[in-house]
């Protein structure tokens, strides 16, 4: 069934440095219609509080992923082989206008879910997940896995501003697109606004582990504990690059050092395989703040393990489904 | 009377990479009362359509005029003993709501008018000039002499959204803060999004002196036109960094080549002297886009450049007063 | 007419930082029929013998040409209106094997040529050249207008290497696809191998402008010249990017300090205009060693420039055809 | 009582990005009077020999402690509600004499001792580290806890030149400042000069922490240990920037790879609570050599850990006094 | 003896940053004649399949190798004492040719074995090891311990290409330079072309460790396995630069995240020591992509790390010998 | 005669990245006999009052001078034909005291002239030409060419330090080592401490031209009233690169926006041609401020270029003298 499937450029043909700059080499299509997992850019910064840039995100992810090949080198997983993938380009934003943006984004994804193809975002500032989590939840909450060093899960901002970057998951929860009791949020740390800026998240019944409990309990560990707290329903996945070092992620808004190492990250990544993903996303990814492409490279290289996990359950599903 | 005015912290007592910086080492005032000229921020850039990063302008303009000295070599004016300068921090902005920035931006602005000081504000994108000149042209229109790559008069943009920062000049003379046959756009280039663009600013009265003019006239001829077309009535000045090369000014959102050499920048401003300013802004300088802070330096010092053309025009007018 | 012609991405639907990065914000396409003139990337820098990088030029200059809009604003042409344009993406070039490179780049053109298109390319190094004249002076020997710090005329290197980026239109007068009486080259500067690096090209009729020369005699002066030279016959251009003051074009392999002000750069372009001209280069834009995308951002414009006058060239034809 | 202590601008209000760069966005004030912790920076690096730079250490380390927010995530404190804390502004010091810094930097000091405040200085190169110690160990020897690469310990330099950032905690023995019982270094590693360079510094009794003891052992044990060192009575911490790791903190003058990470950086610092300190510093942060701020992030994180260790003392010490 | 030996320019007379820059410091020599170790540059890409550059390491890390000192903190290892070893250049390399490379740095290694000494080269990228291991396998094959993200043990590239820098170890093994079953590679990782990507070299017997592994055991553990594998007879070890992260060595062609960190991999280096090394190599330092030199500076102290283990082994050897 | 002199290596037999980095790849010598021109350096910036830096000048001058080639393309003059240049190294310097660095530079000059040697050094800040006049000038005052942002002729700073880089010349008027009337200083720029700054350099005689005297009269007719100025008799040429515009040399410690271009600056040393000289110096280039090598390559040619003008008048004078 393959042979149908969507094909990055062969490396071997033409070299990493030339063609178009698309997600993963792979081709660009303008419609979802026949994906198992469109590849989809958010190039909008709008929710962003401090240091913008991260409109620039999609673009500088597709230069970088070039540098990917085809085969997963710990699960043997070939993700083109055993799903049809291809980038569907940019979503509409609005750089001008912050609630038509949501609209727009929201939009965008439902078209790819209603294509029946799993979205794997690209943003873009972490207000993005809020409509996407829209579109993907549309008909129950959601779990959530959520890596930062953030929780997001402010109220207000500069006055009654509800909708910034640091705020999504509020929005999310108080919108019924996550299921509280099933969100577990990895990598938080650095200072904060108060002693209680995290009280609201916990009353819901979120489960916050702070980089030092990870520290202490090691990957293997957390993973399983979020594993149970997610569960076999359907659940999304949010990777904000800034639950990586800044030393190994500088590109980004709001950088908190003693952050997850990319072996961390990609240990973390490869434990979501099994789980019931409808989607995933990177966010945050702020090339203006790049140094020699350094994040652009541990995003694209995160989407690649986030696509290898979505194509391995593609695939069980059809198995399953044959 | 001088020995009352705030003077800069000595850089043979203090060397110029210390102490905390402000605007030409100024003390930081939190009035603009008993000021002639009141140096101001506005960090922010929710106009800007394509490259954001001008709202850490303030702050970088800041750190590098550390380097500028007490006195003018070629006017030799010494603009701290001949009027009361001083830092009044940045003005309120709201990095979320374009709407409720331009009117803390006017508010503040119209604070620094009523104590009766001239605003030599550093941005922030362009679209900061509009709420500037809702308050320094609430009794009439003023004339501009604007130094930029882009006309700015521009109508709306992705859909209906009439203000980004390729529009105030023409909401500002919709809004009669302009004179329209009193306003003279210096350096405009680059390629443009129709033959038409700019007939609605020509009709208006705008005189357009593109690049290639002013490299056949030259400085001279070229002010010498547009002082006659400005008049001894007020007239503000707005400095979009971007009329500079890029090579001497990378560090802003929309660059285009060709543009003005510092040389040329700094004969320019100081041929405004003489005129009747009412206030005067530096805009665009983006930081995150800039290398080794050079923009950031030709910023402060046509900044210092601005300064001290206001500067002789307080002492004009106060001896004239006398 | 126009109506069929291919369109960029409108900059006020997606942003400029949004969609995929081709030249000019112009579809992709597979193939040159039906286009009057075709934007090919050439990334190849082979030729290279200090300084390689020119391999990343086409990527960067696409990326950067996002920031070029649909009108020129000193002619005012529209060249999407009177030209059918696309980007017809890269050649193909092996990076490991000199000859085999020039064998699939010159097959690359001349599918153009045999389309009935011009093609404007962008290097990559130097040497890429030497095949594009194999593909479209295969007739006749065509005359040449070269913008360079270098003459690049040597016979060889390291030994008996004819084929590197020095010695490119040495190699194409002995192959007689250049005439060198119809040769000009300006820009030249910085020191030489001995005094008589240049006799053999002086002594083959090539006009020499060394940068001094320019420097007094101006723009104006030089393209009248430079137009009696080429004459009224087939000519191509050639810019290479080191024309360029390194100030304005860091990213390159060996600059040269005292060139060309972009400013200058734009203004001989653009007075290329009415000749006969059979396709058109930039290279030797090296991302690696540029700034802050200043090189790849100087390079979108002069690909624009040379657009505009081959779009120009075009509807001439067209007209004076019909 | 807090309602009195000075507290930083609020980011809901004024943006990270705005207003003046002073440290922790607190107030800038001019005398110590009435503070508990004294902000201070020592913009000096006089005794730096090889790569100078540390003396634009503190502008640039204010202005990346705007992105410290008020409360510490582990130990929840509130620091500006615990403790009055301000920042001083930068010591005088001398450019040209290192001789007259010495003894402007003691003076400065002092006068933040003799207000009754904690001092909390940032560097400047590690010599600073001397005069400081003469300051606050006036009545007695104190004990040390030393993060560095680099012991410190050697005697003179480039013939018989005894003050240099190689040197200070030498003459902080010789001029019993430092009881050497009580001095711990952590981190030491990287090439030597001999076998013996460190023969002197065991000799006195200074307990030297290798980076590869480090990592054996790990933060708490290490901790443990020199916490016994030190002991109850007084101590200063002094924390060298390259104690962590170049790809974490490049910003620095002698970089040693093989460092600290950044998360073990602050496990170490917090496990200074509950120790009796005398006042502490960060040092050899030199922007110069930095890359996208990442070094004064580090460094201002660490100050901000620093200053909840202090300002936890500070409430300590108030509740037991009351 | 060590009075005959070659010293390095004294820092405590001679500033790091001053004098020519040789490797480590020491003297330019231009024959190998009398040396225990020759230090040489290969500075030649012509490998490199994606980006160029590392033909500019030798420079970068002669630069940087100013930092290092004269003894081995750990081992107390006196290098310059107990061997006599020198900067011999750089090894004569073809730009424009890659097999007249090959020829020529095989010879130029032979020289330096023919003269007794034991070659320690930094690259260049990692075909360049390739001719290295024809001059010190002569007689028989070899071991191999291979640090690396790459296995580099492709056939071939683009078409019938058999020499890139992907390919190294796969012709040196059908060359019988090296005995398969003492070759063992440690830090492989990264996506592959094909989950049978390894299936030739594993079935040559190759070991290959990817990182997942390193992470779970650690370096003790792999090193005693390597040392097992490789035995007592001749071996030689090459470094690339690759298998450090590229947060730590950014300035590399295919950069790979979740790599070794720089503590590990002095700890790796360290464990060598007692082996029978004819040779060693670090490779793929490319300075272009290289940030603040970060990069160099890593490749300098493996690179002194490895000069510590030849010295240690030449010493070993000269007292057995005595 | 020439056969004996010193030759660059070949840049093609070794390609222009490889071999050890000396000035014009010309052998490194330890002594300055027989040498018609030595090319020295002097890594000390021991005087600089604002950004340190130039005492990395050196070695980044002898790495991009890489780039030179050996014959003049406007003289066609070939300087090492024509006389024995050689790289002498780096004088001695103490980085830790300013008095003795003063002594050693004089020193190392000393043995220049005393070979009967003309130098031409690379700093190292502006105070590094005072020894040198020193030791130029022994016999009697000479005249001096100086370009420059700055006058350098203040009197002390920071109390009474009578020695910093803004005194040199100050100092040298005082020593008698120059005949103010026959000083002329060129590209003077920039904001002054007081009106008076450069009363007392007039009242000396001192000639200086700023650069808006030098933008209305040019080039030729600046060279030509400064060769007045200085006449037959014997003199001294001094160039701060900070005389050209910080655009073009970016990496420098006190820039000036609006001055020198690059290509005016090689026409200002090209004028210096017949004049009657006892050395020259390049200072200020500064490279831990500089970009991607820029000012180091401006400052490597305007070297070149001095040492073509130097050799020429060897050659003239040894012509005479045959």
């Amino acid at each position: 069934m393959s042979e149908n499937f969507h094909q990055p450029v062969d490396a071997a043909k033409v070299p990493r440095f030339a063609g178009h700059a698309t997600f993963m080499r792979l081709p660009a299509v303008t419609a979802s219609q026949g994906l198992d997992i469109a590849l989809a850019g958010i190039p909008w910064d709008g929710g962003t509080t401090n240091r913008a840039g991260a409109r620039h995100g999609p673009r500088e992810v597709r230069n970088y992923s070039s540098l990917m090949r085809s085969t997963h080198h710990v699960f043997k997983t070939e993700p083109f082989k055993v799903a049809n993938i291809a980038d569907v380009g940019d979503l509409a934003v609005n750089p001008i206008d912050l609630q038509d943006s949501l609209r727009l984004i929201e939009a965008g994804v439902a078209e790819i879910v209603a294509a029946g193809a799993l979205p794997l975002c690209v943003g873009g500032d972490h207000l993005a997940t809020l409509p996407v989590l829209r579109a993907v939840a549309r008909k129950a909450p959601v779990g959530l896995i959520h890596f930062d060093a953030h929780s997001d899960t402010n109220d207000t901002y500069f006055g009654n501003n509800a909708y910034t970057h640091g705020t999504p998951f509020r929005r999310a929860i108080e919108e019924r697109l996550l299921d509280p009791r099933r969100v577990v949020q990895i990598g938080i740390r650095g200072s904060i606004y108060g002693p209680d800026e995290h009280d609201w998240a916990i009353a819901q019944g979120i489960r916050i582990i702070y980089m030092e409990e990870f520290s202490r309990r090691g990957p293997d560990e957390i993973m399983a504990e979020a594993r149970d707290i997610v569960g076999e329903d359907p659940a999304y996945v949010t990777f904000d690059i800034d639950s990586i070092d800044p030393s190994m992620a500088p590109g980004t808004g709001t950088p908190e050092i003693g952050g997850l190492s990319t072996r961390e990250a990609q240990q973390l990544v490869r434990l979501l395989d099994g789980l019931n993903l409808v989607g995933a996303d990177l966010v945050e990814v702020s090339p203006p703040f790049d140094l020699a492409g350094m994040t652009s490279i541990a995003g694209a290289t995160i989407m690649f393990e986030l696509m290898c996990v979505l194509a391995r359950q593609v695939d069980r599903n059809r198995k399953e489904g044959a």
